[in-house]
């Protein structure tokens, strides 16, 4: 079998397994996110800031994958919700299966929401599929403008960009406006957030996107045709 | 075949591709660096200010690799020194075959430097020789200080580890003593130098390492016999 064919079904029992991870969240009505960047672009620091600003009555978990280390894990945990670290061993992104595996004693009947950190790389973990309902993509004001268009798989397949650490634009060569058109020339129809996990910056609209996120995919195909 | 015998099978087959590239440098005199790390990193920019300085008598010549588009080709093309884009078309590394491919029509007695700039990726490039004589890993100020943890291959492997964007040390909280003792502790004899493209500083020592590390190479064994 040629590397090639090999891919083709790696990639195919995954979107498999993808499939009935997807299921299992639509009956258990928690909408999954999968953040992806590269490394460094503060994947970490947001999903504290969001678990920080959530009601403690929230019924959310995170994955949080990374080659080695525990470390985001334990940054993570300090908010009270249920955290899980993937390592994975030398593998560059997440797959449907280390999603499932590490989601195995879990209630899942219990959460509402599922964020799933992946490992920091703009390539790889946009070809696997984990079940979720929307990849977020991550880019940050200290890399290049041109992100989008050297990276376009990932920006593509994103329902939404987060253009983060915005407190760093007056120390920055970054053009925010040259970023936003490079993604839309990718991707129309991506929606565009800004923030900053320092400053506090666009955290609202971002814990809005959430809510609001949530709240169409319960919406039953039922409540749509009403009206 | 399993997956896990195919990428042993091309892993095995690139290795030998690297190591004939190897050879064909050490023929013609030539120092191959290749230059790793996270996308927005600041390789180009490394790479601007480091063709600028050197003098237009330099045999040098680049290769930089690319998912997608010549922006780096077209931004380093500009000094007057062979410069050469390679779009992997998806693909999250460089590989032997391709640098190989890249080099076809250079005439190799003819440089004395050849810098590769990898994928923005710090997980998959670390895997694939391309027959360079050191790896350079790049980690910028505005990534966290537990990246040499997280990514261990890729500081185990390198050389030198350039700390880039030393500017912006004031408006982010990365503490660039704890990233270097990261680093020292998955690399204990790994150099380390510090330098911000936008100011200059440690451009100086960068340059110098390059010409130490270029005499380094050149120096035959019978001159290191006769010390």
């Amino acid at each position: 079998m040629s590397r090639v064919e090999v891919e083709k079904k790696v990639l195919n029992e995954n979107q498999i397994l993808a499939g009935q991870l997807r299921e299992r969240y639509r009956q258990s009505g928690i909408l999954c996110v999968n953040l992806i960047s590269a490394p460094g672009s503060g994947k970490t620091l947001l999903l504290e800031k969001t678990l920080e600003r959530m009601d403690k009555s929230t019924r959310v978990a995170v994955l949080t994958g990374d080659l080695q280390t525990e470390n985001d894990a334990q940054r993570l945990a300090k908010f009270g919700f249920p955290v899980r670290q993937i390592v994975t061993g030398g593998t560059c992104h997440l797959d449907a299966r280390m999603v499932e595996k590490h989601l195995a004693d879990w209630k899942l009947e219990e959460l509402e929401l599922l964020i799933v950190e992946n490992v920091g790389n703009l390539v790889c973990p946009s070809s696997y599929d984990l079940g979720e309902d929307a990849k977020i993509v991550l880019l940050s004001t200290t890399e290049g403008e041109d992100k989008p268009l050297k990276y376009p798989s990932i920006f593509f397949k994103s329902e939404l960009m987060i253009l983060t650490k915005i407190d760093l634009l007056p120390y920055v060569p970054f053009k925010a406006e040259v970023a936003k058109e490079n993604a839309r020339r990718v991707h129309p129809q991506m929606e565009i957030l800004e923030v900053s996990s320092t400053t506090g910056e666009g955290l609202d609209a971002w814990m809005e996107w959430l809510r609001a996120r949530q709240g169409k995919k319960v919406e039953t195909p039922a409540a749509r045709s009403e009206r």
